[in-house]
């Protein structure tokens, strides 16, 4: 079959919109229809050809909602009709990983996932006959694709694609670090480091869950205000602060926070959330994705005093179990989406949702197909 | 009253045995008979001058065991006659740290504690009517001592002296990592780094709760056997590895251990522990002491794919609480300490037992008054 798509043919190029050729779903496969895509950080990171292992030419996007149109040779788990989010972070029940009940980071495809391609090796994209690859096991950059059936979280169908599909990368990272990482307790103080979307769906969860003080730490004042829309109580500008940025925090949270998110990617921020954490107790998971050769430091008697130092992929959400339940809670009014939502593009004008991103001037652009 | 003690008069000297004169105990204060003590590297630390905030002249010891002859007003936790373990880390139970429920690091008294005096801000201690100070809050290095009662553990009166009194640093600093820290669970694969005193407590905690591979990391072959008589079933001596030491862990772990525990003070060792941790669910155990001024790092992918880096301090016991606990460990045979007390001094060979300590010759040194 044809699908139209925007392929990223090589590093630091706009992606181009062509038809594609795509094969149908072998065994185990699945055929989506994407009706919405987020872009994401991510597929820009990609994209400016920041990601030594990126492979080009290939369909990004990660963060899609879609309907089933054809399953494969012995998929049971969903049916032709059904409205899904494609996972990066897969969930098989069956490895190593998954059965420990640990952790989310299904293991199940992840080598043939890094390849840019299908479990048994090979892409269903192709363009005048020369393979295109998959991206993280998604390509939701493409009106059709294929994925591995334990790559689908299946989704009620009241839930609209343009908002759904952010909870496939974006709301799951932030919601889930605060419930299924950190799980934030009630009547705690929490901080969190920059507000982008990421942190604003800390934000979020934090007061989803009950949190007393949320602390929202960034150095652009203007996202004060989107951090108060979604529940933050107090908004502090490192750059306006006179002293150690630390000991500030310390002093607003009674001794440091019980729970410190790191959403800015910056490893001198990560040491800050740590070392802002309550001695005794306090915990700082790090969710952004740090520059590639970039360590984080700190001094080990901030941890032996108390302190624990995690991180969250994904928001430690298994993917199939825990999508289709943040998904409930965005249609029950738990958490919100609909704002975040600043730009709706189509498949054409999505090299303008990048240049957004780049300048900072959305929190979530989403292409409708 | 009169009381015998080695005193620290300053920095890098040799002890001195000399009969100091010791004020009896105030209200909530409670005078101790040491009957045994053992020499600890932190103690060797601080006489040696690595410890800016040392005091001199003080007694140093902290890892006793005694019986109360005298309380001051108001104190109704021990009686006279009562067998107590002195408690660096105390217990008062009401202070925000001891009422979190999630913290052993009691604040009551920390700042007088620090400061080589009683919670009053006075020493107990003179010679030749000039004060010597209190150390770590317990001064076991002398017959005769006074604490809050706070810090003292009531403990069974079967309990030999000479062996109960390692409880009070090292075996429960060892043991109470695994127990309440990690909170190691059956069939877990362990990597220990450092075979010390303290790493002999972890290896032999790790077996008492049930684990499977209990590998031990030391780059002294001789602590091979000592790591075996406690329970270690494989052993690691990085300077005979080819290659990685993190891949060679892994590769014996399947895919890295549940719990690694750094024993040996080392930032690079404490990196290294974090690393050969599992992917997923892999939590890291911070115990060793780092030298003043150095760091920890890593790449925060380490973090973000699941694995934890914590600490923890005595243990993470709460020392009135879970002391008289692990004493009736001991009692009960689910954890040795006879084969560890290598050596047993008089007070007047004190100096020895340092000397035995700086040669490594010794997993414990303790003097009997």
């Amino acid at each position: 079959m044809k699908t139209r798509a925007a392929v990223a043919f090589e590093a630091k190029k706009p992606l181009e919109i062509v038809e594609l050729d795509l094969e149908g779903p072998k065994a185990g496969e699945v055929l989506v229809e994407i009706m919405a895509t987020g872009i994401c950080h991510t597929d820009a990171y990609t994209l400016d050809g920041f990601d030594s292992e990126g492979i080009f030419p290939s369909v990004l996007g990660h963060e899609g909602a879609g309907i089933v149109r054809e399953v494969g040779a012995g998929v049971t788990s969903v049916s032709v009709g059904d409205h899904v989010i494609p996972l990066y972070t897969p969930e098989c029940r069956q490895c190593k990983s998954c059965l420990s009940g640990k952790t989310n980071l299904c293991t199940a495809i992840r080598a043939t996932q890094g390849r840019g391609v299908m479990p048994d090796g090979t892409t269903r994209f192709s363009y005048k006959g020369a393979p295109v690859y998959h991206y993280m096991g998604c390509s939701t950059f493409s009106n059709f694709t294929v994925l591995p059936d334990i790559a689908l979280a299946k989704i009620r169908t009241d839930a609209p694609f343009d908002k759904s599909c952010y909870i496939g990368c974006g709301v799951t990272t932030g919601v889930g670090a605060v419930v299924n990482t950190a799980k934030v307790t009630p009547g705690s103080n929490v901080i969190v480091f920059g507000l982008g979307g990421i942190g604003l769906n800390v934000v979020q969860a934090a007061k989803m869950v009950g949190a007393d003080k949320i602390i929202g730490v960034d150095i652009n004042d203007e996202k004060a205000e989107w951090g108060r829309r979604f529940g933050m109580t107090d908004f502090v500008n490192p750059l306006k602060v006179a002293g150690d940025l630390v000991a500030h925090l310390v002093g607003l949270t009674d001794g440091g926070a019980d729970y410190t998110f790191d959403c800015t990617g910056n490893t001198d921020v990560m040491r800050t959330a740590l070392e802002a954490c309550h001695r005794g107790w306090g915990v700082s998971t790090v969710i952004g994705v740090a520059e590639s050769g970039k360590e984080i430091s700190t001094r080990p008697f901030q941890l032996v005093t108390g302190r624990v130092w995690q991180g969250s992929a994904f928001g430690g959400a298994k993917g199939r179990t825990d999508v289709p339940k943040i998904v409930d809670w965005y249609m029950n009014g738990k958490i919100e989406i609909d704002p975040m939502i600043t730009h709706v593009l189509t498949l054409e004008e999505i090299n303008k949702g990048f240049d957004l991103m780049h300048q900072g001037k959305s929190i979530r652009s989403v292409v409708i197909f």
